[in-house]
């Protein structure tokens, strides 16, 4: 559940090995390259080919689906004066998100999580280099991602996408990862309602196990949300001129955006807690019911059939001593009323207790 | 519980959608338009309408009750400047209270947290804007909001309310939200009595509904009162020039007000965890009684049964061997001693373990 | 417990009522004025009375005991420039401790805490306002205050009492609150160490009420002892002149003692936590013990009645298949031996498991 | 076990009571006057005597052991310029560590922590007034002190105990105080070990005395160790000229073992916690195995007693319907192989649910 | 488990007295020099001897295994210029990891955390002093270190290893004691996922000692985690020059790393805590479950008991009020249905409950 991908301990650093993936393929390589009056999309096979098109008068978002293919990668470093650390932790893809300021670029590593087609929750890192004209994205999978539909306001070209620079871009991405969490804590918060409902009602041991994956999730989503506001706080506070003060405002509105999801998490964390403890007091609650169920009928009839064990004995009636009771006219109406007596006193104490 | 309303993922920043609501008519525009000396109270069927009106040598308060007339919001941006990301967020009902610098205005989103015609607890958000010569707020519901009390403060003109300026407006506005805490943390902590009362002395499926009920309702209120706080706290920091000094003294009591009603929610939180711990308590002892009670009547009479289930054997009497107390004379009487040692003897062990 | 006293929302800001309180005669006014050779102590019926005698090249400390008279804090507030929130606050009685500063003086509110005639628990919010000459403070009930001490030391005149300025005397006024914490918090230790012997010897629900209501005490105490701390740290900051150095030296002994009351309340917090768990533990093992002993009755009893009742059925021993066992001559011999071999079995099972 | 000391409310500041003690002889005074190359070591009847031996070109420690003599420590006060509040936290021997500066020497107030004659934990508060070239140190007790190797240290001149000044020998006294945790906490962590042995094998009452006990002991030492801390940290940002750069380097070792310490104790208090829950855990599945005990068996037996009840009616078997089984040939046959099969399924039963 | 080493309180500071070891043989002494062409490797038997190979122009990294010899570690010292209390500490092997700024070096002391051969988790003391031109490595145990790629990176002379300075050197130490937590996070990540398992199919004793020794060792981690970051912070923020701006890229990247360590050590945290409430919840339902089962079948069979009882007495039937139903011709019929609607009502009951 916590990812810990790691190079062997004592790896050199920067090392560059690609983690392991289903993927295997060649990575996919694409380009969208606009301005405010064109736009253009094209998909390429080599990096080389990709660069010939690169044109640093216009915005260029250079995405990259798969990490596998490491000469890339290297091409990649050399032409955007990439660090060898950055390129690293892009391949290590359980970086805390994070972002560092290099000297003439930004490093963003953030978390994509979504909903994949069989509606499971997928975690996948999205590394982001941030320059003056360009944007280069690096993904884990190429199966999926949460960018379409900045393609198509893109493609569209109206609102605000084609008219700001590459910082706009970046900032329209990472809400794109942003946004992503809403629907996922809104199931979040109905699984809690649900939980809720079963633990007041009939409380099992798959509740039991709900509860404690909902508490996995949660910390989970935590752990992905408190760095992403990070990385937005550091970007508002920019000084390096990469981000433009219109773009802040809308980096603020992120901003505010991680504040709220991570304020609604730590409720649901709270309400989780809680819920452990509505689920133990109800489990007492339920002993303590059951317990009372037994008392009540062992205390009343285990007297009463000491009573009868009493007079099933077989004491010789030859002499006068000996369970003289059994020979009295009334002695079965007396043992009865005596019985009778027994259980209505027992009955008579419980109902004190408001045990009955 | 937690209301989570948001855009579905990728949608465009700054797009318009009204949230969802009950209500359906047009939204319904007033103007309070005031100096030290003149008041002026109207209703505008459209802003166009109202801006005529509009004068900026006095005090102008606009006020629109209803969110799903997006063309009215679009002029409103328009005249007042208004950034699209802070009308987006007036339609987004669920944001966190917080308050916005833009160049010639503050953008605060507030909560109304208020008991309805029903008494049930309502939260509404408020949207207000405050420039240098007007406020506008924005309500999501028409039926009722909070603000009566100082519409009547205006037309009475008496005190500070017509003597200020929109600064103060917006103050005595705030005002109004954080006061509505007060009466409902009197109930929260009034049903923290009850339910005390009730674990204490009888405690039920229901009294632990309550419990839970009552910290989701803290958690609620919390969410609500910290931001606030901050808000108060930026204000009275303001170097903006909008809001005066004068205004800032009371501000600083807004921000106390605010304090303490966090103050008062963390004291409750804390007696509600308490309570839980005494639940818990309340029930193993309860558990333990019930236990005891079992313990002791099946210990006593367990024993004595089977001395009785002995004389009720049928071995062959002809043996001298088989059962040679059946025929003793006294037989009986010693059985019966025997129990009775048994069953004293049993006691003793009891009372000396406290048990009885 | 928890004191929430409120105006209806929606009053105007700075409206004063009077709290609702027992006492209902007119505010009785004293003043006491000094200086190092001189005392004058008189008590007034009306402010403009007490004016005339005010002098400021003395010390004046007017004391008004009992807030129901609104005219006269009107002429209080005219005379001493006190704005009328300050005014609302000294009123409304549940005030958090805090210090503010204004033009020419400090508002202080600070909480008395004491144990009354009843020896229960008091608190009682004290207003203070400093000036260059004057202390003004402002009691709820006029039966009691925690300064008998202090006016005892200035009539005496011995000390530093009259050799220093009203910022001395204030600062001797707040000791006198604080010095209060040191016996309450005193019996606090000592109802815990109560509780705790208690708990480890026969738990009770009293005992557990006695817990939850210690709690209480301390998250109320707790609630006056933090804010308390913070206007020492203001004052000892104080850059306003209305406090001198030798004054600020005696402040931060004020500052200490806070922070060893907040010390105590914080280990005492911690303790009676651990108390708790104390408490749910040593139920946990009386009823594990309780268990223990009806378990190992019950199964040593049980297949003893059982293998009894065996033997007391009626099977026509006629039948040569029928119970042959109730016919040898040593059958009840051997159904003895058989019954103490079971009873000997189940007491070395669970010697071995440690329940014996 | 929380020593609150503290003088009756409204005491006047600075009133010297001397502590409550069992020793009650005159206080013992002593000087160690020492340079590089001579050191001279008395103990005197007076102040007076004392202060004629005083050279202010050497190190002056005047140590005095007792705290009744409140003259002696008037004239101390006159002679170093010791502030009357001072002298009061002398005197009130539950203060809280803390250093403060006056104009020409620092007040420290620590705890020495160690293990008394019989190896049960005392605490003594020490004072310590440091100037240009005295070190005065007050103590409550003269029986036992923790400063004896800082005196053969002193006496042997090795080291840099007599190369250095005051603020040196200030170090070393401090160094002692702190170095005596260390033996304490490897009890505390033994004693733990213990516990937690104890509770996973045998957990009864004097364990969880013993536990809390624990817990009660770590609170004490967190109390002293966290505000000794501080004032190392005070020290070696000392800008004061009182303390030397090189003794600094010296204090930052002693601040080093304080975090030591408090990392420690930390850990303890963790382990401490995780140990009660362990002990509720354990107790839990210790009923649960007794309850389970307990069910197996009374499920087994109480059918079969049952079975054989109704064999040992009493129906007058003259009538066909009334008990034919009795009579069968096979009858007793037939009716153990019905409780065979029972008793056979009830096994069955509780082993498929695994409580077998 | 926590390690106290301490001298005896009152040893004079800087005492030198080496650490309890097994290992017993001279400590082993290497050096390893090298710049950019050349590389030189060997073991010294004396210090002396080593320092006739020192070369000051190249990077000389000396690693001592072994702190027994006092002798040796003086003549570092003064070689060093290496304060008597850092000497200390590297003989006190149970410091908390640390940086220390002196003249011309700096002092780290850092924790190697790693399997050794049996697989067990070693915590061993790492002591690192680096100067412009050496790095000074002092180890506890001479058989095992975490440097050997290091060593083989140097060797081999790729990458950046022989490029750079000993700040670089000293990066590559620390980077391998870090690298060495993630393994073992991930084996402790695993076996919560195996307690978590186990505790919600088949609790036992053992599952909770197994959790309780992973929080045991969590807590040590954290222990070495927390400090080890600070040392990164503070050698990232250098500004004393012995460590490059190039150097320290790396060292934000350790900074990084440790981050993540202790992101998931936090998170392990959680997840054990949330275990120890699992484990809680989930023997409170197993207990709920047996007493289930105890209470139906007694409730069931004790009342039929009772009635199989009171036909067994021995009433004399020649009195015609004694135990009629005994002599009715169809007596035994209806007691057998009475006792099949009386254990009919109980299983409805229960059924009721939802007990069955």
């Amino acid at each position: 559940m916590i990812r810990i991908k790691y190079h062997a301990p004592g790896t050199p650093p920067a090392t560059l090995v690609p983690p392991p993936s289903d993927h295997t393929g060649p990575p996919r390589i694409t380009l969208i390259q606009y301005d405010r009056e064109t736009i253009f999309e094209g998909q390429f096979d080599s990096f080389e080919e990709l660069m010939t098109r690169f044109d640093s008068t216009k915005i260029n978002w250079i995405n990259i689906d798969g990490l596998n293919d490491i000469a890339l990668l290297r091409k990649l470093s050399e032409q955007f004066h990439i660090h060898p650390l950055a390129l690293e932790d892009v391949l290590n893809t359980s970086q805390r998100p994070k972002v560092e300021h290099y000297e003439d670029h930004y490093f963003i590593v953030s978390e994509m999580i979504y909903r994949d087609e069989q509606s499971r929750i997928a975690v996948e890192q999205l590394s982001l280099f941030l320059g003056d004209c360009y944007v280069v994205t690096l993904q884990e999978e190429s199966k999926h991602d949460v960018f379409e539909q900045v393609r198509a306001r893109l493609r569209a070209g109206r609102g605000y996408a084609r008219k700001m620079k590459a910082d706009y871009l970046t900032y329209a991405l990472l809400d794109s990862t942003v946004d992503q969490f809403f629907p996922i804590l809104e199931t979040v918060g109905e699984s809690i309602e649900e939980i809720e409902d079963e633990l007041l009602s009939k409380p099992t041991k798959d509740t039991l196990k709900s509860l404690y994956q909902g508490k996995r999730l949660l910390l989970q989503l935590r752990r992905a949300a408190w760095p992403q506001r990070e990385i937005f706080n550091t970007l508002i506070r920019d000084d390096t001129g990469l981000i433009s003060k219109e773009t802040q405002v809308f980096l603020r509105d992120c901003y505010d955006h991680s504040t709220q999801i991570i304020d609604i998490l730590e409720s649901f964390r709270d309400l989780a807690a809680g819920l452990m403890d509505v689920y133990l007091s109800s489990l007492g609650l339920r002993t303590n019911e059951i317990m009372r169920v037994l008392t009540v009928i062992s205390a009343i009839f285990i007297p009463l059939t000491f009573i009868a064990g009493v007079y099933g004995m077989n004491f010789n009636p030859d002499h006068p001593w000996n369970m003289p009771e059994l020979d009295w006219p009334y002695g079965y109406v007396a043992c009865l009323t005596l019985m009778a007596t027994v259980a209505f006193g027992m009955i008579t104490f419980f109902k004190r207790k408001h045990w009955l």
